[in-house]
């Protein structure tokens, strides 16, 4: 700390990219907890769970940047310089993004964007969705006999677009988990539906880890009504393999065939 | 809880998979955490970070039941037995689980067994080394420009193999990482050199985010020589895909070739 002429401490710059985690409050970590209870200034992200802040000291100032589909009033470059000009003015910023910054989360655009300012930054990992958010509900993404590897895709690429890996991921064997793809569903289905993948089974989970969850389970060639029956709606992931059939909701085509008689 | 005639309290056999993290004691949740606070029992494996054993009360009974390569004293069943026997007979256990328990972590055969036992068991996921361990370097598994997607494989399958899966892996656009793959290194690199991946930039971590960390940084041709450089040995990840050129140690053929003079 430096004290100028006017008597005002100035801290030393310095920003801490934290993962929030999914949505639970209590699914962030202990080293997450300790750079908030230091934080100068939070700035969140509308997937964080505001309950966190309460981590931060009263003084700390709260500023919420998050970006809703369609809402692009904070866009990623004024995100970036309120991140800078905050550190400089205050001391130690903490960005707060939703899950882990790493995944999809344009956190290492900021740590650049830190560097370029010559700010000290680093990161702290959180508990990603595409993991827990299945786990929560006892879905693995890894299982001995059912699957051997995950693999993780954004349905909302740079362009707006689904990745094209998800066209390989549906012909391979992994688990696939789509992060931000549930407003192209019905796209998405038809890309496993041309890989053959009709009757893989599939499950989309709205708001996991948190009291508004919901989840649908089903299969390639139903999800999609599954997903309308129990009104999914962003933030959701899609989950596609054999590890479905491990949530207890889960009906093969066959029973449910024998359900309604129509086998 | 009830009390026996013998004044003996017998507390209602719970249990409950705790994600650990990957090695730093501040990467677990406070949820997990305060599992840990409530156990009876803690049964941990080779991989956590024994620091963590704090958080149990003193009289919890913590008992060590790791798996490390080669030593099988204590297979799978065995460590199914032990835990539903200590919760019959202490109470609430926490089986305390590297990274997080679903990422080839067997802990979906965990919950089967207490379930077969009707023993109430939850999961807590843990921060999985997967993402975590290269994030906390910098590298980041996604990317804008470099990576849409990241695709998380074993390095030992059930029967003791590379999974099948990191064939097309390795074809792929999508960030690899490799789990428990290490000692297959020069089998690995085959794979990505018969997928054309010659120059793909590749990174090897061991013991990632504590004190005994070792990198080594390079691409698909040259990762062998530098692992063996850098004595870099189990537990370590692979990372291949062009986000390894993030990483501030990583440089290209061009510049390696620049820097000897053999351009």
């Amino acid at each position: 700390m430096m004290q100028e002429q006017t008597g005002k401490i100035i801290k030393k710059p310095t920003i801490t990219l934290v993962g929030a985690g999914p949505g639970d409050a209590e699914l962030i970590t202990l080293k997450a907890i300790k750079a908030l209870n230091t934080a100068d200034v939070v700035l969140y992200d509308a997937l964080v769970n505001e309950e966190l802040l309460e981590h931060a000291s009263e003084n700390a100032v709260k500023v919420y940047v998050g970006k809703r589909s369609g809402d692009h009033s904070y866009s990623q470059e004024t995100v970036n310089k309120l991140m800078v000009d905050y550190a400089i003015n205050y001391g130690h910023v903490v960005r707060l993004k939703g899950g882990d910054p790493f995944v999809f989360g344009r956190g290492f655009e900021e740590l650049e964007y830190a560097a370029s300012y010559h700010i000290p930054a680093q990161v702290i990992p959180g508990i990603s969705s595409a993991i827990a958010v299945p786990e929560l509900l006892q879905i693995p993404v890894t299982h001995r006999g059912l699957s051997e590897s995950f693999w993780v895709v954004t349905g909302t690429t740079a362009d707006g677009k689904i990745s094209n890996d998800l066209y390989e991921a549906a012909r391979s064997k992994a688990t696939v988990v789509v992060l931000m793809g549930i407003h192209k569903l019905a796209e998405i289905v038809e890309i496993f539906k041309n890989a053959g993948k009709h009757t893989l089974p599939a499950a989309a989970i709205q708001s996991g880890s948190t009291i508004n969850e919901k989840v649908a389970v089903g299969m390639v060639e139903t999800i999609v009504e599954h997903v309308k029956e129990n009104n999914i709606t962003s933030p959701a992931l899609l989950i596609f393999g054999e590890v479905v059939t491990l949530h207890s909701r889960f009906k093969s085509t066959s029973e449910i065939h024998d359900a309604i008689g129509t086998k």
